[in-house]
């Protein structure tokens, strides 16, 4: 009784809404490997309709005639289409455009972690009322199947902690400025030279991106719903080779870090330039991969690397959602996922309470007095130190060029964000210690 | 409509076969997480009956009066259980169990390695002819979900490549030879006193274990269904000290690698000690976690690492699959699995026609000609070189006292089995060649 045996003559037909990078390595898998998805899915599985904004630019690729088309509404309208993969990307007309398909009674996979972060509530609830499916794997992390790990596979596990590396493009230009010494603009340009980076890439950069794929995460690992306002999201925009340098020399590299974690019935989550220590594997993680530590309260830590964007990973977990459907698995796996709950488990904790290790790299006079001020204000907050390095040599600061000013390196244990906003706000006061401060989390 | 409400009342009733380590670690889940299980499940998940060898030894779980048997007829003849777990290990009467189990109605879900590489073919036609469906996360990398990932999370590709760390046991002697120099018999006496290594743990060392793992995941990867006698499997046994000095120098570490990789439509398998790069992730897995890289032809290389046995671990991917059949997933997965085929696409190699690139230790008389000939013969296998090293201190042979004897370390170019068997059947006519000589691959 092999597998390939009695595959139903039925196809499973299907619409790609959208062919961009996307939409069309979806429809390229689907066209050429046509044999393997049949066998995979227990049944062809056929692209009926490619909706594009624009039906005359040329393409990358060669449609059967009579598929390529500008109106959604052939897809709305074709009772045989029961499927429909959104690949337009964006918030609208995304939303719109699944809300049509689901109410056209279509199940929906969809890549877009923009447009569930912001309206997944609202989608996945109509999906739920009209007893459709919403797919969406390949919404975060590319190629990595992080959300059946999540929803499936550590079924038996409380997750207790996420760490995560969620933007390609940050890790690129963090990897390139660690390894070669890059300026931060440098990097960033040869990132948008390699297509690693939009022409605009401030939703990378800024750590948007990764907080809205880790918002999903927390959404499925501990039923809440957070939004990207509600946790501290900080970019790469504003890491320099002297911060990068500092860390290493003592044992970290900085990675834009996703985090998430469990304190009794509180979350912790965020995202932002992190020191991680270099034999922690999530520090080695090289250039445009994800990577993603899940820690469960059965299984302990389970690591998960793999291309994170790109146009055949991204649609390998789109095609595999299309499977899982055509299964009938994903539509089991979508009634069970811990989407929402009206009463959640587990809430934000007050940002003050957040608690870090961090490093604080501040430009000093180098006079009497200083370090005790500093070290006075850290201790009168009860922010211990965990060491102190003044390297040798001084530096100049230009705009104070008859001062002496010393670079001055503090790594913290732990504190919460309050006392340590409470220290710089006094450190404000100290006209000793010059701007810009520099203050990054260190990775539990 | 929170995903907490409309859990139906009637209860999934299993059966837990066996209860030694693992099968208490299911038993431990269900009972104390019951809340977390129905909730994840759609429904309440009861141990119904716990079967045992010995009902009157102390345990380290207490269960419901009534539960605990020494009677599998219970389970078999009690329509309620729909589902049995079996954890007895081995072969028999494993085997016999799991027929049982499926004759009598129940979808089974094991951990069992060694039991599905040598009768998986006739319990899985068992289970399909019987409509039921056989679960088996566990039996591979304990908590990794790497089932999932290649049954399903990976359907959009052809898997091309497999390299992976199956055995725990073999990573924590050969990661403690490695970081602190210990030797293999004290490295393999640590494993032991730190429960990582059975009393007995030659299953583990010769390789037999991991090699029944590579031989389950080439079967779902490839279809073709291969056992531990038709590919190379080499222990850890043989490895020593200067091996991993030897290597590190290289800049290699020396791990038990199970490979698998297509060409064409051939596949090449092993499981043997391979020198792997320090900068590849692999190389770098930690005692006793296990990794899997797998590459897929549409996203590319993905890696899984976790911990691969222990109680919990292990009892969770046995959990998963628990409640995977509870929602129903499992069925349709194992409907789908490309457990065989009539005709498989891809079949192995022949042994000598495998290639690889190779690590030569070789311990050789220092006198003229001796490089001459060994390079000549290599040369006249078509074997090219890609380093030489001789150290500069000799060392002495005690079985030849009088002659100097100095270590020559060689590394191939990719070779073939044969040609390299060639060689070394030409190497066994210098009798300035002594013994033992030492021949390890290197990780593409």
């Amino acid at each position: 009784m092999p597998a390939t045996d009695g595959i139903p003559q039925s196809p499973l037909q299907i619409a790609i809404v959208g062919m961009g990078n996307v939409g069309t390595g979806v429809a390229k898998i689907l066209i050429e490997q046509a044999d393997r998805i049949a066998h995979r899915a227990g049944r062809p599985v056929v692209v009926k309709h490619a909706i594009v904004k624009d039906e005359t630019k040329s393409r990358d690729i060669v449609l059967p005639p009579g598929v390529l088309s500008s109106d959604l509404s052939r897809v709305l309208n074709d009772p045989t289409v029961t499927v429909a993969v959104e690949t337009i990307g964006g918030l609208h007309p995304a939303k719109e455009t699944v809300l049509a398909l689901l109410k056209a009674g279509k199940d929906v996979v969809t890549a877009n972690k923009a447009l569930l972060c912001e309206y997944g509530h609202e989608l996945f609830g109509t999906a739920r009322e009209l007893g459709r499916t919403i797919a969406f794997e390949a919404a975060v992390a590319g190629g990595i199947p992080i959300i059946a790990a999540v929803g499936q596979s550590m079924a038996a596990n409380q997750i207790i902690g996420i760490q995560a590396i969620l933007n390609g493009t940050s890790n690129y230009i963090l990897t390139e400025m660690q390894l070669y010494g890059r300026s931060y603009a440098a990097a960033l340009k040869q990132a948008q030279d390699l297509g690693y980076a939009e022409a605009d890439p401030s939703l990378d950069v800024n750590g948007t991106d990764a907080a809205q794929k880790l918002s999903i995460l927390v959404q499925l690992a501990f039923g809440t719903k957070l939004a990207v306002a509600d946790f501290p999201v900080v970019g790469i925009d504003a890491v320099d080779q002297t911060d990068i340098r500092c860390a290493e020399e003592l044992g970290y590299t900085i990675k834009l870090l996703a985090s998430a974690k469990l304190t009794g019935k509180h979350i912790e989550l965020s995202v932002r330039p992190t020191l991680v220590k270099k034999d922690r594997p999530l520090s080695q993680i090289p250039g445009p991969f994800n990577a993603i530590l899940l820690e469960g309260d059965m299984v302990g830590p389970v690591w998960y690397s793999g291309r994170g964007a790109g146009q055949l990973p991204t649609a390998s977990a789109v095609t595999a959602d299309i499977i899982d459907i055509a299964v009938g698995r994903a539509q089991l796996t979508f009634s069970r996922l811990d989407l929402w709950r009206e009463k959640p488990a587990f809430t934000n904790l007050g940002l003050d309470d957040y608690t870090s290790r961090y490093f604080l790299r501040l430009k000093v006079e180098d006079k009497p007095r200083v370090m005790a001020d500093i070290t006075g204000i850290l201790g009168k907050h009860g922010i211990s130190l965990a060491s102190v390095i003044q390297p040798e040599t001084p530096e100049v600061d230009s705009a104070a060029a008859n001062v002496p000013v010393v670079p001055l390196i503090i790594m913290t244990h732990r504190t919460t964000a309050g006392q340590l906003a409470a220290a710089n706000r006094d450190f404000d006061k100290l006209p000793a210690i010059h701007h810009p401060r520099v203050c990054l989390a260190v990775a539990d």
